[in-house]
C-alpha cells in the first residue's frame, strides 16, 4: 500500500512512480507514449511497463501484471480496450493504487451501452476504492515541472516543452494541447497541460482546484464544453482568487449550431449560455471566445502588472496607426483621455509642429529624420496621469530608423512606469527586436489592444469578484416535476412573499365580476381569463382591458368565457384588476437551472420579451445591489435615471422586488420551482412597482 | 511635349520616363530612395535626377533643372521642401509635364496658414495647366507591374516585392505599405501600393477608378479615413463590380475616438459612421474593422471561387475544434445543416461508431491509427449538396500521422469540388504541409471561419450590389442654411407630399380650439403648443393628450399657453389633433449628408429614439423595396410581421411614406433641407399609417 500523505489528485500532478498496463515498444501508440514522454521529460521516479508479452519495453523491464510489481504504483496508466480496461482499474483498486489515468476510448463518448455500462462500473470500483480515475478518453496529464507526463499527446513529440508559468486543463485532448503548442510558439512556457476525457470520475473544474494550488502559475486556462460541476469550478476560483491567479476559459456551446455539436461530442448538457456568463463573471474568471483570444493576451498574465483602471495612451509614428488604435481602444473598452496640457507643451517643444500631441500622440514620419523623438517624448508621456496602459505602434521602420533604440526605450519606459504597455509593429524584424527586449508585441494595432483589454477588463473583474461574496451552487438536483398555477393562485403567491401585487379579485361568475369592479372602487380595470393551463392569454382574446364600468366588466366577463369555451380551455375564473399605471413594464423571472441553481432573469418587460429581449441573468445570492448593476447594463438602463423630462423609475422597488422572487425559488423549502412576474410595472422614484401577472410552477411530489 | 494618349492618371501608374527634383544620393532620403526603387524594381524608362549641385546621383546623370532635361519627362517627383515644391510643381506645369507626386510635407496636413496656402497654390497651378497632382505629403506611388515605384517607402526597403494580383490603395503611407508586408509575408504578391498623401487633387478614390482597370488585379483593398468624394469610389466600385473585382475597405474613425483621432491627422470631415457603412454596402465593397481582418481574407478572393452561398461543411479530427467551428460559423453568419441521410450512411461505413457524421463531421483521434480515413470521407461529403463551403480542421498531427496526405486529399477536394475550402493547423509543421499544396491555412478555425464568413459574405453582397440601381452621390454642396417650420407647417408641407397625417387643426384661441375638437367629431385629442422654436416639446409641459371634451381641449388650451408663456416661448398657436390609434410608432429622418447627399433614417419610433435607437440608414434610390429590406433588419423586425395574435403591420404603407419623405429631401427644388417625422404610427396591414408630428427645415437663402 501506498503511505503518500497528499490527496490523490495532488498525486496525480507528482506521482512517486507509474506503471503502464498495455505498454508498447511502438512510441507511437498509446501504451509507448507515456513510457517515451516519462524518460524524455525527467521523470524522476520508477516506470513500470505492464505487459504480458515482454521482457523488456523501450529498454525497461516489462511485467506480466500489476501484483507482480516491485511496488504499487501511486499512477497507473491504462492503455488496454474495452473489458480489460474495466479489469485494470479493478485491479489498480486491489492494489491500493491512488491514481488511474484511463487512455482507452469506446465508452462514456459513444452510443453504445455495452461501453457506457463499463465507464459506469469503472467508476464504481474507483470509488468504493478512494481510486481517483481520470478518463477513460483521456489523452493524459503533463506536468512539465515534475516530468509526470502521463500522456499520449502527439503535440509532445512536435513541439519542446518548456516549463513555465501557465497551467492548461481540458476534457479535450487537442485543447489541452493546441494553446500549449500556440504559447510555445511565442516563446511561453506551460508548466500544466491535462486532458482529462471523459470526466466520468474526476473533472476538468476539480482537478483546476488543485491545479490553481501551484505556486508557480500566473496564469490557468480551461477548454469547457460543459460545466456539469459548478462548484467545482468556484472553489478552483476561489483559491485562484486568493493568490491573484487568472482563470482565463473557453466554453464553448455559444451557439445553438455549437451546443448541438458539444452534444454530440461530450453528450455534454449543455448549459443556458447566458447563466454560463453571469456564473463566470461572479466568478472572475475571464470568457474568451476563441483559441486566438485564449493564447493572444497569455504574455500579458505573466508580467506581474497590476493594472489601476482603462485608460490608455497610444503612441505612434504614423497618424492612421493612431486613428485605428482609437477605433480598437474604443471596441476593447478603453477609453483615450487627453494628456495634461503641460505634458502636451512639453511634447510641443520635442516634436514637429503638425505632430499631434493630445492622445493618441502622433510622432509623426519626422521619426524617420530623428529617431531619438520617441524616447524623447517618453518621460513627459510616463508622468502624465492620463494612462493606465499604453501601447507603442511602429507602422514602419528599418533603413534610416535607430529601431533598436525603439525597442530599448519602450522596454525602460514600461519598467519605470511599471504600467502595461503593449506594442504592435507588422514587420517581423521590428517585432523581433522588440520581443528581444521583452516587450510584448502583436502585428497589428487592433490584436494588440484588443489583448490589452481582456487583460484590463479581466484585472477589473477580478477585483470586483473578490470584493463580493458568491456562494457556489449547489449539488442539489432540480425538482423532478412540476405544475402550473392559474394567475390568481400566483399573484396570491408572490403576494405572500412581499410583492406588491396589482387589486385583484377572483370572480366565480358574472355577479362576482361586477361586484369586484365596485370593489375596486371603479375607475378602469382589466378583466383576464384565469386558468392553470395557459401561459399566455392575449392570444385566446381572453384579456379585455380599459373597461370603466360593472357593464363593460360584465360583457367582458361573457366573452371571455365563450372564447375560452370555443379554445376548449377550463377557467379557474375570471379575475378583475384594477388598471395599474406606472413609466415602465419590466419583468421579473426565477428558475432553477439543473446545474447552476437558482437563476434570476430581469429586465424589460411587456409582450415583446421573447421577440425583443433586453433582458440579463443573476446568479444568487440576489441581493438588490447586484439586481441592479446588471439592470444598469440593459439597453433600457437610460429609462431608469428619467429621460426627456420624465422622472426616474423606483428602481430600489423592483430590485426589492426582484430580490423577493429570486429567495423565493431559491428557498428549496418554498416548493416554487419557477416564477415569471411580467409585467412588474415600476413607477416613478419613490412611487414603487407592481406586479401585474405572474406565473408560478411548484414542484410536485413524485 | 509629350503626346502620350493614355490619361494622366493611368500615366501615374506607367509612366515612360521619371524626373526627381531634390533627387539625393543618400538612399535613406526622400530624393534618393525613389531613385534606388525605380532601379531596382525594374523601372525600363529613363529616370532624370534633377539636382543642381551634382554631376551624378547614384550612377545617373543629374540635371540642373527640369528645363535642361533631354526630353519632358511624364511623371516628377518633387522632393524638395517648401516654397521650392510650389516653384516644382509650377515648373512641370509650364513643362507639360502629366502627373507630380509631391513627397514634400508640412503642407495642408498642418495647421500652419503658410503651408496650407502653398498646398492651394499647387492645386491651383496643376489644375490650371491639367498637370495632375499626387500629394503633397504622399509616400508615393508603387506598380510593381511595372517597376514604376515613385515612392520613398522604407517598407520596400525591408520587405522585397513580388507582381501579384493585389492592389493597396491609401492615402497614409504607413496604411498603403502594411497590408503590403503582412501579405508579402504570407507568400502574396502586391501590385499596387499607392499612397496619396493630403489628396489636395488626386485623390484615393479617384484613383482607384483607375487601379481597378487593371486587368491583373484580383483584390483592390482601400484604406480610408475620410470619404470626401463618394461619387469617384462609387465609380471606381461600379467598374470593378463589372469585372467581379472585389473591393475590402478598412475605414477608421468608427468611433467617437477614432473619428477625433481622424481629424487631427488628416483635418477630415468625418463622414457619419453609418452613412459610410450604408455607402459600401450599396456599392458592393465590404468593410473591415481592422487591419487583420483586411489581409487574414485576401487569400481566399485569389482562389477565383465563385460561392453560392453560406452553408459551411466543417471536418475535424478533434470534436472540439467541430464544436468551436460551429461557434465560429454562427458568429460569422455561417450556417452549418446536416448531410443527407445518404451521405451520413456512407461515412458510417468508414468512420468509427463513435464519429459524428451530421455536420460537423467528427473523425475522432482513430485518425491517429488510420491515417487513410480523411481521405476516404471526402467523396461522399464532396456529393453531398448541403455545402457552400469546407473548413478542415486539423487539430494536432505528426509523428504517427500521415499529414502530407491529409494536405494532398484537401487539396484534390478543393480542386474536385471548386468551392471555397479552408484549412487551420496550429502547428506551422502541419500548416506549412497544406500550404505547399495550395490550401489557405490558419493556425485556429477562428480566424480560418471568420475569413471564409467575410468572403461568403461579400461575395453574396457583390451580387445584391449588381443586381441593384445605385446612382452615386452627386457632388452638389448642402443648403448653407436652414429654418425650422412649426408642426402645423411641418405636417402641412408632408401631407403635400403625400404622407398621411393625422387629422388636426391649427387654433389661434380656446374658442378655435373648442371648435377643432367638435370638428374633429369629438373622440380623444391631443392639445399641442404649435411653435417653430421647439422640437421637444413633451418636456415643456406643453403638451396634453387623451382629452375626450370641449371643456378639456379649453382647459389644455390654456395651460400650454400659460406653460409656453412661463417658459419664454413664443407660440404660432396650438395644435389641437385626433388621437391615432395603431399597432407601433415608428419613425421616419431625412436630411442631406454633406458628402453622401440625401439619407433617410427608419426605424423604431416614439420618445425614446435617442437613448435606445433602434434604426438604420438608406441611401437614395428611396425605393420601397430597399427601404423594406433595411427595415426587416431591425431589432423590431419581428413585429412587421405580427408576434402572440398581433396583426402584421401594414410595412408596405410605411415604406411608401418613408420612400415619399426621402424624395421631398432628394428633391433639390423642394427647398426642405431635413425631415424628422416621430411618430409615424403604423396600423395593420391594409390600415395604412399616419404622421402624427413632424419638423420640417427648410433652406434658406443666404
Amino acid at each position: 500500500m501506498n503511505h503518500d500523505p497528499r490527496s490523490s489528485l495532488e498525486i496525480a500532478l507528482d506521482p512517486r512512480s507509474i506503471a503502464v498496463i498495455g505498454a508498447s515498444d511502438n512510441v507511437n501508440k498509446i501504451g509507448g507514449r507515456p513510457i517515451a514522454f516519462l524518460q524524455r521529460f525527467g521523470f524522476k521516479g520508477p516506470v513500470y511497463p505492464v505487459n504480458p508479452t515482454r521482457d523488456r519495453i523501450q529498454g525497461l523491464v516489462s511485467y506480466a501484471s500489476l501484483s507482480v510489481l516491485p511496488q504499487v504504483p501511486e499512477l497507473v496508466i491504462v492503455a488496454v480496450p474495452g473489458a480489460k480496461a474495466v479489469e485494470a482499474i479493478d485491479e489498480c483498486a486491489r492494489a491500493g493504487v491512488r491514481v488511474a489515468v484511463v487512455f482507452s476510448s469506446g465508452f462514456g463518448e459513444t452510443a453504445d451501452p455495452a461501453g457506457r455500462a463499463q465507464e459506469r462500473r469503472m467508476v464504481e470500483i474507483a470509488r468504493a476504492s478512494g481510486l481517483r480515475m481520470f478518463g477513460p478518453n483521456s489523452q493524459g496529464l503533463a506536468n512539465f515541472g515534475s516530468g509526470a507526463v502521463p500522456s499520449f499527446s502527439t503535440m509532445f513529440v512536435e513541439c519542446e516543452p518548456a516549463d513555465g508559468p501557465v497551467g492548461i486543463i481540458s476534457q479535450s485532448g487537442a485543447m489541452s494541447v493546441i494553446p500549449y503548442g500556440l504559447l510555445r510558439a511565442r516563446g511561453i512556457g506551460v508548466r500544466h497541460a491535462h486532458a482529462t476525457g471523459n470526466d466520468a470520475d474526476t473533472t476538468v473544474c476539480e482537478l483546476a482546484g488543485v491545479v490553481a494550488q501551484d505556486p508557480a502559475l500566473k496564469l490557468l486556462l480551461l477548454y469547457l464544453e460543459g460545466i456539469p460541476d459548478p462548484w467545482h469550478l468556484a472553489e478552483a476560483a476561489r483559491i485562484a482568487r486568493e493568490r491573484e491567479l487568472p482563470i482565463v476559459a473557453l466554453k464553448s456551446g455559444r451557439s445553438p449550431a455549437g451546443q448541438a455539436a458539444a452534444r454530440s461530442h461530450t453528450g455534454a448538457l449543455a448549459n443556458e449560455d447566458r447563466v454560463v456568463d453571469a456564473f463566470l463573471e461572479d466568478q472572475g474568471i475571464w470568457r474568451v471566445r476563441s483559441m486566438v483570444e485564449m493564447v493572444d493576451a497569455a504574455a500579458l498574465y505573466l508580467k506581474g502588472w497590476r493594472p489601476r483602471g482603462r485608460r490608455l495612451v497610444s503612441i505612434s509614428n504614423s497618424g492612421a496607426v493612431c486613428v485605428l488604435s482609437a477605433d480598437a481602444a474604443s471596441e476593447a473598452g478603453l477609453s483615450l483621455e487627453p494628456l495634461a496640457e503641460a505634458t502636451q507643451a512639453e511634447l510641443r517643444t520635442i516634436l514637429p509642429g503638425f505632430a499631434t500631441t493630445t492622445n493618441p500622440v502622433d510622432i509623426t514620419a519626422a521619426l524617420l529624420t530623428n529617431s531619438s523623438l520617441f524616447g524623447a517624448i517618453l518621460p513627459a508621456i510616463g508622468r502624465d496621469p492620463a494612462a493606465d496602459a499604453f501601447f507603442v505602434g511602429v507602422a514602419v521602420a528599418g533603413a534610416g530608423y535607430d529601431v533598436e533604440a525603439f525597442a530599448r526605450d519602450s522596454a525602460r519606459f514600461e519598467a519605470d512606469t511599471a504600467k502595461p504597455l503593449v506594442a504592435a509593429a507588422p514587420q517581423r524584424s521590428v517585432a523581433e527586436r522588440f520581443e528581444a527586449h521583452g516587450v510584448i508585441t502583436f502585428p497589428t494595432e487592433g490584436e494588440a489592444i484588443r489583448a490589452l483589454g481582456q487583460f484590463l477588463s479581466h484585472a477589473e473583474r477580478l477585483r470586483t469578484a473578490c470584493a463580493q461574496d458568491n456562494p457556489a451552487p449547489d449539488r442539489r438536483a432540480p425538482p423532478a416535476s412540476t405544475r402550473m398555477l392559474d394567475e390568481a393562485r400566483s399573484l396570491a403567491l408572490v403576494g405572500a412573499a412581499g410583492v406588491p401585487v396589482v387589486a385583484h379579485h377572483l370572480c366565480a361568475d358574472a355577479t362576482e365580476a361586477r361586484a369586484a369592479f365596485a370593489a375596486l372602487g371603479g375607475g378602469r380595470v382589466v378583466v383576464k381569463g384565469c386558468s392553470a393551463k395557459i401561459v399566455h392569454k392575449s392570444e385566446l382574446g381572453i384579456v379585455k382591458v380599459g373597461l370603466e364600468s360593472a357593464d363593460a366588466v360584465h360583457s367582458a366577463h361573457d366573452e371571455i368565457v365563450a372564447a375560452a369555451a370555443r379554445a376548449g380551455v377550463a377557467l379557474d375564473g375570471v379575475v378583475v384588476a384594477r388598471m395599474a399605471r406606472g413609466l415602465r413594464e419590466l419583468m421579473v423571472g426565477a428558475h432553477r437551472d439543473p446545474v447552476f441553481g437558482p437563476v434570476l432573469v430581469i429586465g424589460d418587460g411587456g409582450r415583446y420579451v421573447e421577440v425583443m429581449p433586453d433582458v440579463a441573468t443573476v446568479l444568487a445570492p440576489f441581493t438588490p445591489a447586484r439586481i441592479e448593476r446588471v439592470l444598469r447594463r440593459l439597453r433600457i438602463a437610460p429609462l431608469l435615471d428619467g429621460v426627456r423630462g420624465e422622472p426616474p423609475l423606483d428602481v430600489a422597488a423592483f430590485c426589492r422586488v426582484a430580490a423577493a422572487i429570486g429567495a423565493l425559488v431559491a428557498d428549496r423549502t418554498s416548493g416554487v420551482a419557477s416564477i415569471d412576474a411580467n409585467p412588474v410595472i415600476v413607477g416613478p422614484r419613490g412611487e414603487g412597482c407592481v406586479a401585474v401577472d405572474a406565473v408560478v410552477w411548484i414542484e410536485v411530489a413524485l
